[in-house]
């Protein structure tokens, strides 16, 4: 697999690019971005976080507006950023809405046609990428951390469940942790993995820890109370039951007053880079 | 004159809003951003600074990509930042380029139809847009600083050279220091200003120096060694040549391997907060 380079960029002393892979899960091509802090080497390869973004967004989104690039340099971490969906699958209705298609893979496997050919993120996320990023930059496989925002929240929270071996530590703005029980979630996971609802407990972070899936470290949830989408599709105490019963540290912090916007991950981030320094850096 | 609330965030502690207004300058509606520290009252008013950006952006561009809001946040002072031209003039050809009409404002007035109607930002932005904000925020008139970006940092240098009694502070990010000298400047002078180049030198910061005005304070300016506009367009010597003739104080500062992009003002957006906050809070 080779990288076609999009564009590069010096930021905070470290190299920041935009990558083109033609890539075997989508079966298309596709971007992601990539911050390699200064001093990493092959020879001192550096703990790597992967950064999920929400609905409509793309892999520049997180990395230019959430302000982490800066704290990735200070703690020397590199940071990966997918794109949303698959682009370019020319699947019949998937610009129609900006909850399903294009901007809305959901990081997940497709099941169902006509999405299961090129909607299969989750296997990009979970394994493909990771893969290329070990290949070609100087990053640690062994302590990569996972955070992400809304759809990108539940996608981070989901592959830290499943494959806790392989995400050393994961956070969330604002995510979706039950999408099996809201629209945005019904509407996606319908589509992508069919109606019978047995299969989607596989993609549903509450019904991951429900089923015995937890995550060794503790988990960091930021949450806006005023965020617009928190009664209809973000529903967090459906997190903190399970993971409560499930015995799931979480830190779910409830925040006043702010929304669902990257205003709000900007007023967050540090912390969140701190919590996956700590985990990763050790 | 009455705003009206676009949208409104709490980022950072503070709050961020954008408002709209219908200009006395513009004779058109526009949007601007503003956020405002925790703690700012009319009892005890914030220094204020605006910022400036570069063609094609918008009044939210600066404020959500350059990282400035936790710093503003940090040190307790308000920013502001406005949109890059009128919108909706509707002056034949306005759309046909990225750097004349919308999006390409310069931050002046201009005198040619069939311009001179709308595109009147240095009026905007030097006089109608303080006022407004003084009127509407917790914002202290008498503390207020300017930066700019490329375009904006055109704007930012020549409004703090024209007013240095209104504009206590003033950086830059990779401005057009010449335009009089470079084709952006050439093509935009040349439709804002008419071809007599006598009356460029008014919106020309290396001219300004020349003909004697200067800053009581040192001027920062960052500039990126590789950014693809350098030589074509910027040419910061102009700048530093007319500055050491005039006694300006400057700080102009090269940074090696760093681009026109908001990764390079992310990377030096908190020397540039700390400058302003040094001057601002005396």
């Amino acid at each position: 697999m080779s990288l076609t380079i999009a564009s590069r960029h010096i930021c905070c002393g470290g190299e920041l690019g935009f990558y083109t892979v033609q890539s075997e899960a989508l079966g298309l091509p596709t971007t992601f971005g990539a911050f390699i802090p200064h001093g990493a080497s092959k020879e001192k390869p550096v703990p790597v976080l992967y950064l999920l973004a929400g609905l409509t967004c793309t892999q520049e989104t997180f990395l230019i507006k959430a302000n982490a690039v800066r704290f990735a340099a200070q703690h020397g971490i590199a940071l990966v950023a997918c794109d949303t969906s698959p682009r370019g699958a020319n699947v019949p209705g998937e610009t129609d809405g900006w909850d399903l298609g294009v901007g809305a893979g959901f990081y997940l496997d497709a099941t169902q046609a006509p999405w299961r050919a090129h909607y299969r993120m989750g296997t990009f996320v979970g394994s493909e990428l990771p893969k290329l990023v070990g290949r070609h930059f100087a990053v640690d496989e062994a302590r990569q951390g996972i955070m992400g925002h809304s759809m990108g929240g539940h996608g981070a929270l989901v592959h830290a469940l499943r494959e806790p071996e392989k995400w050393k530590s994961v956070s969330a703005f604002a995510p979706i942790v039950h999408p099996s029980a809201v629209p945005w979630g019904e509407k996606a996971f319908t589509a992508y993995l069919g109606s019978d609802r047995a299969s989607w407990a596989a993609y549903d972070a509450t019904e991951l820890l429900r089923a015995g899936h937890v995550h060794p470290t503790t988990i960091l949830v930021d949450q806006g109370e005023a965020d617009q989408f928190l009664e209809r599709e973000l529903q967090p105490h459906h997190l903190e039951e399970a993971a409560k019963a499930a015995g799931q540290k979480l830190t779910l912090r409830r925040q006043a007053g702010y929304d669902h916007s990257y205003w709000f991950i900007q007023s967050f981030i540090e912390d969140h880079m701190n919590h996956h320094a700590e985990l990763l850096k050790k």
